[in-house]
């Protein structure tokens, strides 16, 4: 199935919202009802697709001009990805970032025939897995490209059960991985919260990490190999899960989203489906109390399979459980919610529960039970639908991310609270700011800020100040960037800066060497030369 | 103090052989008394040092000519590293490799001004730490180098106890890495073999893992940070614990060997000190059976700290501790043994130990009781002291390593045990080849063996084909070059066959741009163009 081409995720999944919702939203935030149902996709002008000869040498690339679409409604489908500018644009009808062809490879050795076309026909090339980036990952600046669609691509090439070991297709959804890994008794444990239309490859791309992070790790944590197709040829790396052969090839591709080449297969390793999943809900009477009790268990254990923690705002507005907004009672909680999970063996879950509660009881944590931890589970894909329905009603949201060491969370927490709330109150438009931590580290955790406001009059530009200051406010407090959404291009000119001069003259090495001809997602990542 | 030029470690811990492994030797080896003894080091001829104008600009560079050294003795203890063969020129008063002149900065800046100068000078460097690299690590492919020794650079910077981070210098010793983590009540954990004398510096260049990886992690995975001094400037990674802004750039470092840049200062995440330690031998019937009992624990736990098995033959003939060599009683043991340590809080500990125990003896092993795991303990260092009396005796012995996934353990063990046993015995001298796991993950594990021979009539050349044969098995059976050692100039040319054509070529891309004038350790890790 495809995604909604003008919002997210399935068509027949959209709910309205919940009338509590619309009320906040108007007598909290003046949201005005507005027009911003989205163009008629038929109505949508587009370019004009690549030349004939170019796509000649595409459909001999990948086995027949059948794997080569120029129709509207395809390249639409490939234009740009899932941030709320995009959607907005989308909306609006402006395909100006549309693909000049969508053409599917179905082998390694047909993409690297894709990638050897486009340099020869002066196209350049966007890596497309769930098309899900919100951070202007498929938008290059290049304005001929081929979105190079990894959908064929959907194998589970081999699996080791007693190595722990799968390699994987770039093309093959999540859902789909679990679907083949649990056959053999596995599960990969990586579940963003893209989850259900999200890619292998693109995990690896965009080095991803999902909700269960604390139990199962990282994306990056959980690659033990891949293969890439460059224009210069193929990279294979991972031999041994770990060596000291030389700096680790495999963390030069995972992050590079495209620039480098395309990730067609990744090893990962996997792990015994859990018999068990118990999540569960804790108060705690502050966003810093709930922080330091993540932070125990994050550095002495147990260590929860997932383990989140809402600000005041977030609980309040009853957005941890984001399936619990607009039922009765849900909301307008008091403190902060965390959500503790736990999978595995009946036994071995049922001890950690045990262990991590004590710990979270004696930072000061409030026992809430299952109920809330349910509904986390039970909503924890939802958030994007939200989004939805909040823009069919008038209002802006959108979400952004950053990581930092622990003794530095209070002081980046505020310092992008402060940048949000005061560019969009400044601009007419206060907003509501909602964090939450939900990736934790013996070292460090991330913080994840949702932004709910008023649109401006022109939503795509009013917003813009109000990200650019968030992106100030995280480098000046020693964050990164991205934790999990990636650079694309609306992160990049901060990237630049994180990585500073020298690191980003080492990744253009690379990238010159690779890519000579800038055939690979140029601007993404890192500037056209 | 220094390292024994000519051998290993501290010259008051030196030892000669117990007369039962001299007997050994003899009876199973062939090995012949031979005079062995090192020349005596103002006897051993060295080039002429660098040129007066070069001295006064490192002079320049370092605060002063007592930063500079090029007398004789100095320019011997920074001559190549403590491989076998190393050991062997030495002692043969080959100092053909010794530096033209070892500097020593005391800051990130000084640093930068050494590569200045030597690149104005026309002359190599190559950083020094501890001098421990068993892998031509120290000895580039270039006649005039400068040794750039970290040991003035030997301070903590920062600690950060609540997000468990310390900042630490490049030349600070293991030993005193700990000691001033332990005056706040932490540890690293890292404890490779070459402990007592190797550099924080060197343990990131060289991806070094220790010998409770399995529970502390590799020296990769404990790295948050790094400065690297290049040629071109200034290289700070890590603003986050975990980050998704592009490729991992301290990965790229660690494992450079020196050859993109020299480290001025790594960000390490530290631990508390554990309350207890215990070290237990366990036996199994035979190494596959071991092998099993180490998977078990490696995938679902609970991990030991250290977790080690010697095979068969290590076992019988003592190895599996070395403490324990020659003693009553000791050597000739039937079966493997094992050595699992748990280390942490009392309470944990001891948990820990009963359910690892429960999951050893239902994969069949015997409980063997403290004492082989504390004679392992305490002999965990002696290794290479009893290297230097297996020279002194006439014999050979050198030790080499690799790591694959836990499905071909049993082929790469097999086809590395040949390679060796084949190509010594037809060479004259069969082969005494030990083997242990000390190192192991989810997926795999690594495979550390120690050969032990009659030296042949020229004991470096004799060996030379036995380690070929080594490193191509090594290659045909899936496994990585090196697991902990690293590639230096030795390993160098059947890494650039791991790391493929294109792999290669992508480090390459990132030395010219941060070393154009290949000033870095020209030959190590990457040929010199």
């Amino acid at each position: 199935m495809d995604m909604l081409w003008s919002g997210w995720g399935d068509p027949a999944k959209a709910a309205p919202l919940p009338d509590a919702v619309t009320g906040l939203l108007r007598d909290l935030l003046g949201v005005k009802p507005r027009d911003t149902a989205p163009h008629a996709l038929d109505e949508i002008p587009l370019s004009e697709p690549a030349p004939d000869p170019a796509l000649r040498a595409l459909a001999d690339a990948v086995g027949g001009p059948a794997h080569v679409r120029t129709d509207a409604e395809t390249r639409i489908r490939h234009t740009r990805g899932k941030s709320t500018p995009d959607l907005l644009k989308i909306r609006a009808g402006d395909a100006g970032d549309a693909p000049a062809a969508v053409v599917l490879p179905s082998t390694h050795d047909e993409v690297l025939a894709v990638l050897r076309a486009c340099a020869e026909h002066g196209l350049a090339v966007v890596p497309f897995g769930g098309g899900t980036s919100v951070v202007g990952g498929l938008a290059p600046e290049r304005s001929a490209f081929v979105a190079l669609d990894l959908r064929r691509m959907n194998a589970m090439l081999a699996i080791d059960p007693v190595s722990r070991t799968a390699t994987l297709q770039p093309g093959l959804r999540a859902p789909d991985a679990e679907a083949l890994l649990a056959e053999y008794g596995f599960t990969l444990g990586h579940f963003p919260q893209s989850y259900e239309w999200a890619t292998i490859g693109g995990f690896a791309a965009a080095r991803s990490s999902g909700q269960a992070s604390a139990g199962y790790g990282r994306f990056d944590e959980m690659v033990l190999g891949l293969t890439l197709a460059t224009p210069e040829g193929t990279l294979d790396t991972g031999r041994a899960p770990r060596s000291a052969a030389g700096p680790d090839l495999r963390q030069l591709v995972l992050g590079s989203e495209g620039a480098f080449g395309v990730i067609t297969s990744v090893t990962v390793r996997i792990r015994p489906l859990p018999r068990t999943r118990v999540y569960e809900g804790w108060r705690f009477a502050s966003f810093e109390e709930g922080a330091t009790a993540l932070r125990r268990l994050a550095q002495d254990g147990p260590r929860p399979t997932v383990l989140r923690l809402s600000d005041e705002t977030e609980t309040f507005v009853g957005l941890a459980q984001p399936d619990a907004i607009g039922s009765a009672g849900a909301p307008a909680a008091a403190g902060c919610t965390a959500i503790a999970g736990y999978e595995g063996t009946e036994e071995e879950t049922a001890r950690r529960r045990e262990e991590a509660a004590a710990v979270l009881r004696a930072a000061g944590g409030t026992y809430l039970g299952a109920e809330p931890g349910e509904r986390w589970a039970h909503g924890r894909y939802s958030a994007p639908y939200l989004r939805d329905a909040l823009l069919d009603a008038g209002a802006f949201a959108e979400t952004l991310e950053t990581a930092t060491f622990w003794s530095r969370v209070p002081e980046l927490y505020a310092a992008v609270r402060t940048a949000l709330t005061e560019t969009l109150t400044a601009a007419g438009t206060p907003p509501l700011v909602m964090c939450h931590i939900s990736h934790v580290y013996e070292n460090g955790a991330s913080l994840y800020f949702t932004v709910v406001s008023a649109q401006g009059e022109d939503a795509v530009a009013h917003w813009a100040p109000a990200k650019e200051a968030a992106n100030e406010a995280v480098l000046s407090a020693g964050g990164t960037i991205s934790h999990h959404h990636g650079v694309g291009t609306d992160h990049r000119d901060w990237y630049l800066r994180e990585a500073g001069p020298l690191g980003v003259e080492a990744l253009r090495a690379v990238k010159r060497r690779l890519d000579p001809d800038d055939v690979l997602n140029p601007g993404i990542l890192l500037p056209v030369d």
